[in-house]
């Protein structure tokens, strides 16, 4: 089995003279801290800096995008340990890796291959390929070092360079570990939560009833009427709000924003509370509510980012079985142009008001999120999200961009992920791929390198910094 | 006029480094066998060996890839010979590929112009460029080799090197010619026939009742009811397995695969054979006769191959005269992650189900047909197909599938042509150009040069056979 | 502050040999004439040849692609200038330059920054980048030169070496600048109208009762009842085709161009008139009327371009306070294949019928555009537009309707610009990039040298010429 490939020239184009300026680029921001504006970390990890149980458990059974592809490969998510969360024995745990590392020709061309074997080479000084022959060796490297010290959460936090780590958290928790994490002197990191309320603004969502009643339990308030609901959510975003937060994410199936009057909105809200609301009524709530949680982004400060598009759980059988988030999402077509007006008319232009918008729809990055971005001092370019964190959607995600909102308007990298030790692999990628488009643009004379290197530093840092207000 | 070019190196990236690479690639598969899982060519031509007429008849006139550009350039259909598919005399036929040849120009740039000048190099030895000085030669040339054995169809079929060829057949083609095929001693090919029911499962459709009559007689069947005619579908199916057919293929303005309850089923059929049924009931009928396909399909083990979303004889005056496949369908935008979920739903975990689902659309790429591949088992990305079928446009379809499905879950190529002499040179296009997309990958250091090798051959012979059950 | 760079190499690709071919093919269409077959260049500044006011009203304040940008980068309009089209005091346009200058960073990677670049150094001869240190020089150096002869917009037409000059105009306009132009001795440019009906054609409009009544004026002709309206229409394309023009402009929210029987039409019409037209009649009027529009162009020889999929002034309060075109416009998707069947079906095959869609959706360029410009002898494929007039966008147009479509079915570069300084830099950047594409096609042996020569020399002269019947 050929030793694993980590090149230093990684992803750089292969034109000799655009290499050289994208080597040189890449240089000056290779070090530069970690900013993690959004992801899915869970806060528990470092507030208790438990050790990870085992191989399979840290880079296997909870990552989608590595289950999703075996699954496709015939191979049963029962037989991926995606059901046991807190670890799996020794022999489990090592069947899976082996199963893993037989079918990894499965990830090929793909991010996760990428993302393994910076990982496995940068991290744990793997140096076989995954395959066969090499399971167990890889496996019992990784679980050596696990049982050390240095490779405990704070003590990977503190080696991979993290400044700002966001987390995504339900309106009703009472962050009690970002609390610890603040207090603890112990602990120089940024932990931030983030505000996600979309089970919240969805009447027509399963348990919208028993979940408003937590929320009004949380923010004690009587959510039994919408003015209470309202001043519920308000109280929950200041609650995050003092615990750091910046930001409020919400995903729907859509992104329109038409507000019903506050009549109309009550009657909707008092409807559904009795569960006699209409589909069509359900819908124009939430697209109503999305308006609302721009209102309170003004009042609040908090950044809205929207990540809007996914059919979630396209599989019965197996949401039934194994629950959300287990590779079976799919995107669908989505518009901004119209659904965003309302929103937009009102406060495209209030100072302050951060718009942040992704999507898993190529289509729309030329046509619409980028002339959105490069009129409305509020809207944000998203960084490519999800199937299109990849090196060559990247490319494909600047490309379409770029030309109409410059490079001022985009919001930086966001690695949007739960796979912790993924998370230096997945910055190194975005600043090696933006070392290399902007070698393009001064190898094909459209800037001069100091102008590159200065926008590659911004992309690195200040945008993140300035558009999620950290 | 300058001779025609055909570089060894056509087609490769131009940076040497990754051109070198995928030279190399490209030289341990370029002889390996075509495997032809799809296409048009008719099956009476190899069974009956049947010397091709002439020139024109063999290239020009029954392609509509050839003819639709002579027709924008403001050249009749009539005056391409179109109407004559048994061949031409040789005045008409001359006089048709001078004009061809005058008019080389306009296709500077597509397919087209690569395939024929590989076809004239390749097959006919021509050197010559066309055009109105080198026209009469070239014909002399062609028709003097048609005149010789070594040009006859199963001739050309083994120096063509296909291991196997399917042809595109109606539900009640008795299938003599395929079984002649494979009666005959002398004929060592695989020549498989495919199982395309469209006209059969769209009661809205010119002359739907008489082709269900049709159909009943060919299964022994009553198909005055539903059940009759859910038996004749099985029934024919199961004579196209046994000879030798593996997949059904399935062309629809939309993928939609919602289910009727069988006694909503059997009414509408029951007024659709009366001429009663509306265009939403036959819709309804279509949509729901898709996922019983999939359903016959998991029974009888054809794979299931998608062709949506083209507006059929887009010009009313040209269908009238000249009638169909004359290059006047154009593509509509598709759907696939809605429409496919209740079949999805019910089979897209079923062992040895296989769906292969094509586009025009190139949206869905990235959005949908590869998320989709990338989870279900029984999903496959179906090669660029029809205006995409061109080196460019093959090269951004690998790029928006290959990161979130890898190589592993698409179908291989498929040629999908009637113009029988362009299949080595189509085959060829599609090795080269994933001879350079895998070196680009190698230069950029995401996979090693062993990887691409082993991806490649992969590509060529074992995708098709895994996917098509070949 | 580095002096500014304007490579003589600029937009070729980076690849050595790759290069060397655009090179060379560049430099047989570089000094070629321009051709400018639609635009938004004030007739009267030619007509009366007036000097430009200041740097700022010249090249910024009216340009919506510049303050765009600006604007989202928090700058207000009003500080802008954008209220005063005749000009500002130097105070206040020296305020302005020097935001602009300090902003200059915010069209990194845009095409603004490229044809500023190439107008602030090829015309005015400024050699330092853009900055708040060098705002001031550069606004002394243009001021001083706009203040010269050689800088009145005739000089500069000739500097330019522009051909034809394309103007759009309203149907009632009198064309008098046009008149003067052509009869005047001392000017030997071509400056010629272009029939632009949008708003007569939408009963929903804002005014549209007030501008039927305007346009009966203009065409001495009674539009009291729908066939007097038809026949205005005529008679004001006729007086444009009178005064040189060559084709009528269309720009709607969709392309849709299903006829009414007349009664229909002439019975919406009168409703219209008496403003009781629903919105679903003025739609259904709007697209009957873009038929009729192709039933004109039959008549009277007006290329027919399309324009569609805008939503205009997409912020509210931004068009109340400054009116249209202040950067606000957002792309919409739009549909051409359903669309323009009902046309294509009628007037699709008739000789001389020019129609030329141009798109912001590039998921029509392979789906839709190339199809229909490939089969239908009538249709041509618009050059990019709008926020696609950039290189990499122009890049991935070519690519994706050359392989459909070829060379010859493209409509030439259009600078569709209102900023007269920049025509010399879009037409060269066009000429380039056309350069770069063609030398790919060279370099990986899909097209030979001489073919490339051919074909650029096509697009900058030919193809435009051809089309727009010029």
């Amino acid at each position: 089995m050929p030793a694993m490939q980590l090149h230093s020239d990684r992803l750089f184009p292969p034109d000799p003279a655009t290499r050289a300026v994208a080597r040189e680029l890449y240089g000056t921001v290779r070090d530069l801290p970690i900013i993690s504006p959004h992801g899915h970390v869970d806060p528990r990890l470092l507030a208790e800096d438990i050790p990870f149980p085992d191989p399979t458990t840290l880079l296997i059974s909870p990552d989608h995008y590595v289950t999703r592809l075996l699954h496709s490969a015939g191979v049963s998510l029962a037989d991926l340990g995606v059901d046991s969360p807190d670890g799996l024995d020794e022999g489990t745990s090592r069947k899976v890796w082996r199963t893993f590392c037989e079918r990894w020709p499965v990830y090929r061309g793909t991010p996760v291959q990428y993302w393994f074997e910076a990982e496995l080479t940068e991290i744990f000084g793997v140096t076989e390929r995954p395959g066969p022959d090499t399971a167990d060796a890889i496996f019992d490297r990784i679980a050596g070092a696990l049982a050390t010290p240095e490779f405990r959460p704070r003590a990977l936090f503190r080696r991979f360079g993290i400044e700002v780590l966001a987390t995504t958290d339900d309106p009703v928790d009472d962050l009690r570990h970002h609390r610890a994490l603040r207090d603890d002197p112990t602990f120089d990191g940024r932990v931030i939560p983030t505000f996600r309320p979309d089970r919240y603004l969805e009447p027509a969502g399963l348990g919208w009833t028993k979940a408003v009643a937590a929320l009004g339990a949380a923010a004690d308030t009587d959510t039994g009427h919408y003015d209470g609901y309202l001043e519920a959510l308000r109280r929950r975003r200041q609650y995050f709000v003092d615990h750091g937060a910046t930001s409020a994410d919400h995903s729907h199936a859509d992104v329109r924003t038409d507000p019903l009057d506050e009549a109309a909105a009550a009657w909707i809200y008092d409807r559904a509370l009795r569960g006699e609301a209409t589909v069509e009524e359900a819908t124009a709530f939430r697209r109503h509510m999305l308006f609302m949680m721009a209102r309170m982004s003004v009042e609040d400060g908090l950044v809205m980012t929207l990540h809007p598009g996914i059919c979630r759980n396209h599989h019965g059988p197996t949401f039934q079985r194994y629950g959300a988030d287990r590779g079976a999402d799919i995107p669908t077509g989505i518009e901004l142009t119209e659904a965003l007006r309302p929103l937009l008319d009102r406060f495209g232009t209030t100072p302050e008001f951060h718009l942040v918008p992704f999507t898993t729809d190529e289509t729309v990055f030329s046509r619409q999120l980028a002339p959105l971005a490069g009129f409305y001092p509020s809207v944000f370019v998203g960084a490519p999200w999800w199937f299109l964190d990849a090196p060559e959607a990247i490319g494909r995600w600047r490309s379409a961009v770029t030309e109409t909102a410059g490079f001022t308007r985009s919001s930086g990298f966001i690695d949007d992920t739960r796979a912790y030790c993924s998370i230096p692999a997945r910055h190194d990628m975005s600043r090696r791929l933006d070392a290399g488009y902007l070698a393009e643009l001064v190898v094909r004379h459209r800037i001069a390198e100091d102008e590159a290197a200065e926008t590659l530093h911004a992309l690195v840092v200040e945008n993140p910094r300035r558009v999620f207000k950290l």
